[in-house]
C-alpha cells in the first residue's frame, strides 16, 4: 500500500516508489489501501495513515473528535478488507500550545473509538510538533485472503454501501459557508465530525468480493483508482443519493451527482466488485446483517469511466476531494 | 508500549495512558518500546516513532539524512528486543514549500535505510502538515520472546553495547555553537546525521537478556525509566567513554561524565539486564559477533540510582536530552 496521496508532486513520489525495496510476499501491491502478508495461515493485514490538524481538522470539530476520526479513517481501511482490528499504535505530534485539556481530549476520543470498534491500543509515542497530527496503524487479521483493489474484471457488478452525499454537503456548509436548515446541518456535520468504519458491511461481503476499498477519496477517485489497478473500465447506472444531499442541493439549486461524485471525501463507505455469480449471496448475506447495500453499475472492458444521470451520460472525471489544502 | 514522551505534561498523558482500553494479550506492558503479541509459536513486534521536522531536523542535516534517520530510530527498537525486521511502513507529512529534491531525498533515505537493514517497505502515506514529519511504524518477528523493560532483577548485569558520548558532542557543536577540531566533528556528525541500528547485538544477546532496551533517551534515562518499571536500583560503576567525546571534553573543560549521561540521545546503543549465570555466554557470543560490548554496574535491590566517577559516587539524576525543544 502507499495510499492517500494528495501531494502536489503525485509523480515523482510514483516514480520514486517504484524504486522502493519493496515486500516481496507482500499481496496487495503498491496502489492498495493496506499491505497484507499470510503466516502460517492466517492474514495480516496492515495499514497506516494520518490525521493532519493544518488540513484535516474542520471548523467546529473538537479536540475529541478528532482523535476518534484518526483511528477511524485508519480502521476503515481494513474494514474494506474484512479483516478484525487486533489493536493500534498511535504516534501523536501534540502543538507546544496545545491545552492539557486538548491533549487528554485527543486521546480520550482514541480510547472512544478502539472501545466501540472492539480493539485495543497497542502503543504509541508522543511528539511536539508544530502541526499537529496523529499516525495511526492499524494491525488486522483475516481467515480469508483479503480482495486488493486490482481484482475487478469486466462484468463484475459494482456495489456500494450506504446512500452519499453527506460529506460533500457537510463541507459546503463548512468550508464554504453554504447555509442549511438546522436538520440538515446536525446530521451532516455529525458524520464528518464522528464517521463511522463500515466493519459490518467488511464482514460480511469482503469474502466474495473480488476487489474492495473504502472510497474516502470520493466515490470518483476511488472508482477510477480501482478501474486503473484492475485495468477495467467503469458505467455507473444509479448513485443512491441521501435524502438530506439531495434536499441541499435542491435548496441551492446544485447538480447532486457532481456534488456526490467530486466534492465528496472521508465518506468511509465501502466499494466492492462482487461478480456476477456471486451477486445473490452478498445481497443475501447483506439482508441478514441488515446491511444497506446498493448495485450501482457495472465494471466493463472498455477502460471508459461514464454515469448515467437523469438521461445522459457523463464521463466520470479522475478528481476528487483533497482534504482543505487549496 | 507508549514511548518517547519529551511532553511537558507527561502525567496527564500517562493518566489518560491508564485509561486506555490496552490490549489484554500484549505480552511487554505500558512503559515499554515495543508491543509483543503472540501468534501461533511467533512473537510479532511492533513499534511506532515519528521524526518530527521542528524538533528533530539538525542543522546541517540533509533530507536523506531524515529519512534514514527516521526508519533507523524506528528500527533500534526492534534491534533492542533482537527481532527481525520483516517490513516498515510510513506515513509522511510533507511541507508544502518543499521541493521536488527534497521529498525525492526523503524517499530515497527511507529506501537506504531499508536496504541496509535487509528488510522493506510494506506501504505508507503521504500527507501535507505544516511542519514535517514521518511516522514508521515497524514489524518485526522473533522466536524468542523479546525481553521486556521491566525484567530487570537485583544482582543482574548492566550491561550496554558501544563507547558512549558521540551523540552529546554532535550536539554540544550543532546547538550550542561549541568548537571541535575537523576530525572529531566529522565523526561526531556522521554518528547524529546517520546513526546506525545494532541489530547485531539484538540478535546475540537479547535472548539471554532478562530486561533490554535502545539508549535513545540518553542512559541516565533509559537506565532511570528500566529501574522503575523493575523496581530496581543501579550502581553504574563505569561508562565506557568513547575517545573523541573525552577529548572533546578535555578542550573544552567539560565533566564528561555529565557530558554522556545528561546530555546524549539519540544513541542507539543497547542497555541489557543481564542475570550473572549468563554473563559469560553473552560475552561469548558477543566475542564470536565482534560486537563490543561492557558491564557498566549491577542493578541493585535498593531502588537508588548511582554511579561512579574519579573517586566519587554521584546520583544518577532522571535527566535527559529531550529533541531540541526548549
Amino acid at each position: 500500500m502507499w495510499a492517500g496521496m494528495g501531494y502536489s508532486e503525485r509523480e515523482i513520489i510514483e516514480r520514486v516508489f517504484n524504486m522502493f525495496r519493496w515486500h516481496p510476499k507482500e499481496l496487495m501491491g503498491r496502489g492498495d489501501d493496506v499491505a497484507v502478508l499470510e503466516a502460517r495461515g492466517l492474514y495480516y493485514v496492515y495499514h497506516i495513515d494520518s490525521f493532519v490538524w493544518s488540513t484535516d481538522f474542520l471548523p467546529g470539530m473538537s479536540f475529541r473528535d478528532a482523535g476518534w476520526k484518526a483511528v477511524v479513517s485508519s480502521l476503515s481501511d481494513l474494514a474494506a478488507k474484512g479483516a478484525k482490528p487486533l489493536g493500534v499504535l498511535v504516534s501523536g505530534g501534540f502543538q507546544p500550545e496545545w491545552t492539557r485539556n486538548n491533549v487528554t481530549e485527543v486521546l480520550l476520543g482514541i480510547d472512544e473509538a478502539v472501545r466501540v470498534y472492539d480493539t485495543y491500543v497497542l502503543g504509541g509515542d508522543t511528539n511536539e510538533s508544530s502541526d499537529g497530527f496523529l499516525s495511526v496503524f492499524t494491525l488486522g487479521i483475516s481467515k480469508h485472503k483479503p480482495p486488493s483493489r486490482r481484482g475487478a474484471k469486466p462484468g463484475d457488478y459494482i456495489v456500494i454501501t450506504g446512500l452519499l452525499g453527506v460529506t460533500s454537503t457537510a463541507y459546503k456548509i463548512l468550508l464554504e459557508g453554504f447555509k442549511a436548515p438546522d436538520y440538515i446541518k446536525k446530521s451532516v456535520l455529525e458524520a464528518v465530525y464522528r464517521p463511522k468504519a463500515r466493519f459490518d458491511a467488511g464482514y460480511s461481503i469482503a469474502p466474495m468480493a473480488s476487489a474492495s476499498m473504502d472510497i474516502s477519496d470520493g466515490l470518483a477517485l476511488s472508482l477510477h483508482q480501482m478501474c486503473e489497478l484492475s485495468g477495467v473500465g467503469a458505467y455507473i447506472e444509479e448513485i443512491p443519493i441521501h435524502p438530506l444531499a439531495l434536499e441541499f442541493s435542491r435548496i441551492h439549486d446544485l447538480r447532486v451527482d457532481r456534488l456526490i461524485l467530486y466534492e465528496g471525501g472521508e465518506e468511509y463507505e465501502l466499494l466492492f466488485a462482487i461478480p456476477p455469480e456471486k451477486l445473490r449471496d452478498a445481497f443475501k448475506a447483506a439482508k441478514n446483517a441488515n446491511i444497506d447495500l446498493h448495485v450501482i453499475g457495472k465494471f466493463t472492458e472498455e477502460k471508459r469511466l461514464v454515469y448515467k444521470f437523469g438521461d445522459d451520460i457523463y464521463p466520470l472525471d479522475k478528481a476528487g476531494w483533497e482534504h482543505l489544502r487549496g
